[in-house]
């Protein structure tokens, strides 16, 4: 008998406001587990504002370490691979070009993860794992693919497709 | 005289650990800043965890919509288009896919941002706005590139790409 696939959607949806110099709140809400989380991005004072809060690419940073972390972890018992104390070094690299006082335009150099699984398992396990966990990882997966964000505009005539 | 083209070099590192049942705290470093954010991320109870703090993609959900309002805000100033108390809602939708018992899969579906600037410039003023906040945001820039992130295990012999 065949193996039956189950396909499942996640959906978040976040609501921003800014409210500060450079503070957005964002009230993100978990629409499959209608869960909602108080979250908030900031920059510091290179930027004139007042840090209460990390900036959005701070944020990222621990976003990337720990969806991978997230996956090994729920894995390793469905794969009966065991593993100990995970240590992940994440290091995550962009530039920006400006020309003249334009508004500078960013991208990506290369983005790279240390994992250490702490664990006793065989090497080739080790990799079975961190296979499984990188198509698990929401992020890692989306960054592979690729994605252009749909953006709409509120005018005067109503919502429109920018 | 043609205008001077600056490249500058932004990078974040992450030193993950795995602290509790799903929970990994993450100390992220902002090198060309030199400035220091802790961080972490949980699982819920439908994972068996404890949400002590915000799962990855609820984090994630932030960063996109707080990183297009930041940028939204940095140029505004400079292109000199007022904006007021922007509003951003997101949605952010994935797919898993499951075969029988093994580790699922994941893939993006689509991201979206409805904008409302609260502005009084005329549209392609606000159009103009919002295509350089595009362009100048790490996370859009980012995925809309899309990028295979690096992995290297430590194994045995030493630390090997994986």
């Amino acid at each position: 008998m065949a193996e039956e696939t189950k396909v499942f959607d996640v959906v978040f949806t976040g609501a921003g406001r800014m409210t500060g110099k450079m503070r957005n709140d964002v009230s993100v809400n978990f629409e499959t587990m209608d869960e909602t989380f108080a979250l908030a991005t900031d920059e510091g004072a290179f930027h004139g504002a007042d840090g209460t809060a990390s900036p959005p690419l701070a944020l990222f940073a621990a976003v990337l370490t720990g969806c991978v972390m997230t996956q090994l972890r729920a894995f390793s018992k469905r794969m009966k691979i065991p593993i100990d104390a995970v240590e992940v070094n994440a290091r995550l690299h962009w530039q920006g070009e400006q020309q003249g006082r334009d508004p500078y335009v960013t991208a990506p150099v290369g983005f790279d993860l240390d994992i250490d699984l702490k664990s006793d398992a065989p090497e080739a396990d080790q990799r079975r794992l961190l296979d499984a966990a990188k198509k698990g990882c929401f992020i890692e997966q989306t960054l592979a693919k690729g994605l252009t964000v749909g953006h709409r505009l509120k005018t005067e005539t109503g919502w429109q497709d920018a």
